[in-house]
């Protein structure tokens, strides 16, 4: 394979998720800690508008906004729409889809540690998740290939679009061990990809453990829309963990247990993310993949 | 003094502060859990545009919009004050605000678990704090006389206004157990009211320990107002206890660490709330009083 000739940092795509927002500042400050490797390395502050109002978005979900028929006929009247093709467009302008890296830094409320999402499992996605996985022990890697992500979120600019989630952290503050984290395994993208062209890199023996995304669950709602329970204090802050049949989901407003009904064991992740809420979103549910002799 | 009159319990004064909207339309969908009391108990939510949009405020912070003169002068192109008047002028035709509690409740991105705050020291409120410490020995009670919400704050409208905040809580989101623990200190409130009444309360005996707000610190930010640090991690998540002269307080970006050099032991609280980045405020410092022979 090609040698990797560009990586694309970017933070504040969500404008109130700041971790990403100040790193992206930090590293535009401060730009010799991205110089002198055997790849270019930009950065972008995804949201501007909605990072100077401290919300996550103006007028729509830019993470959302990067589908391919939607880019063509962007709606004017529409910042993130108009703000997506104009992304697009530098994007296709000054990259090498084919040899360009996207680390797009997001965080969440959700208990999730730090997260690696792939959009896809390409062999390149996966050798790097397996290397960051061996330095990092306690990195999650998700993988939102069946979740929409890999056709409309920024980072789908790229077939080597990679996200970083770190929480919990509410939205519209900075933590500085959380963002030291996600500073330290972008440092860590960037080592392993200079050992990637330098062709140095010894290959990662071992599995992979990926959390993939099923299917995402809404909370109970009347049918006014009106959520009607909670995330069930036994759910609560348990990203990751097994949830077998039977046990609790939610708990009513009247404290009235909702239990899980399906079939299977699953990991649920993304469990009470602000943002879901008005996406019909109370957690997401994984299954874990083992991905053997990488 | 007189027996109480009415309660008047808000929640979503603060429309991305979940908690209390919530259980404010769940004592409107279950009036019997108010009912059968000596006083009279209603329910407001206290601003339903910004709810029903999951922000803060939709043109400026209502829990700041009730200073006398500027109730007197409303802005009608100003959501948030229009609604302030509105609420003031409902409140002054329906309630005697000498017999009248308010029951304002608030939720913090800060690690301040379950706080009961005070405008004022008057006694009444002093023996109904003592009596919830003694009831709920996690309670802290905090004193914010001197912060300025004792005039602008929606619970200034009575001299027996309280706001219960609990967190840490990222803002659009419910935690099930916080859900909880705010609903059983309405009802402890509400009780002890219904013995404050029935002039069947044991007096109780013993020391309080209020934390009385001093002074509000800003985080470190250059000339353009950027934020220059975080908050320091030894000093996240520790809210209500002692920051001493030198102790660490903020982080840079580049990880240098910024001391408290004050000259006495402080108490920070609201530290990291996410709403107090825009007014300038990474915490506030309190001292602690201790109320004795109440």
């Amino acid at each position: 394979m090609n040698k990797m000739s560009h990586v694309l940092i970017v933070g504040g795509t969500h404008g109130n998720e700041l971790t990403g927002a100040y790193l992206t500042q930090k590293f535009q400050q401060s730009p010799h800690l991205l110089e002198n490797r055997s790849f270019q390395v930009q950065t972008l502050l995804g949201n501007p508008k909605a990072f100077a109002k401290g919300v996550r978005y103006i007028d729509q979900d830019l993470n959302r906004s990067f589908d391919r028929p939607c880019l063509q006929n962007a709606d004017h009247s529409n910042y993130e729409s108009q703000r997506a093709r104009e992304i697009s467009q530098s994007f296709e302008a000054n990259f090498d889809a084919s040899t360009t890296v996207i680390i797009d830094i997001h965080s969440t409320t959700a208990n999730m540690g730090l997260t690696l999402i792939l959009n896809n499992h390409d062999a390149f996605n996966l050798q790097l998740a397996a290397y960051l996985s061996s330095e990092i022990p306690s990195l999650k890697v998700y993988s939102s290939e069946h979740s929409g992500r890999n056709r409309d979120s920024l980072r789908s600019l790229s077939k080597f679009g990679l996200a970083i989630e770190i929480g919990s952290l509410a939205q519209g503050t900075l933590n500085a061990e959380l963002f030291q984290n996600t500073e330290n395994l972008v440092y860590k993208i960037l080592n392993y990809l200079e050992e990637y062209n330098r062709g140095s890199l010894k290959i990662h023996k071992g599995e992979l453990k990926i959390y993939q995304y099923l299917e995402s669950i809404d909370y109970p709602r009347d049918e006014a829309g009106n959520i009607q329970a909670m995330i069930h204090p036994q759910l609560q802050s348990r990203d990751y963990e097994a949830l077998h049949p039977g046990d609790p989901m939610f708990l009513t407003f009247d404290y009235a247990s909702i239990m899980y009904t399906g079939e299977s064991v699953v990991y649920p992740v993304f469990i009470n993310e602000a943002a879901y809420y008005e996406k019909g979103i109370a957690m997401c549910l994984t299954k874990i993949n083992i991905e053997s002799g990488l």
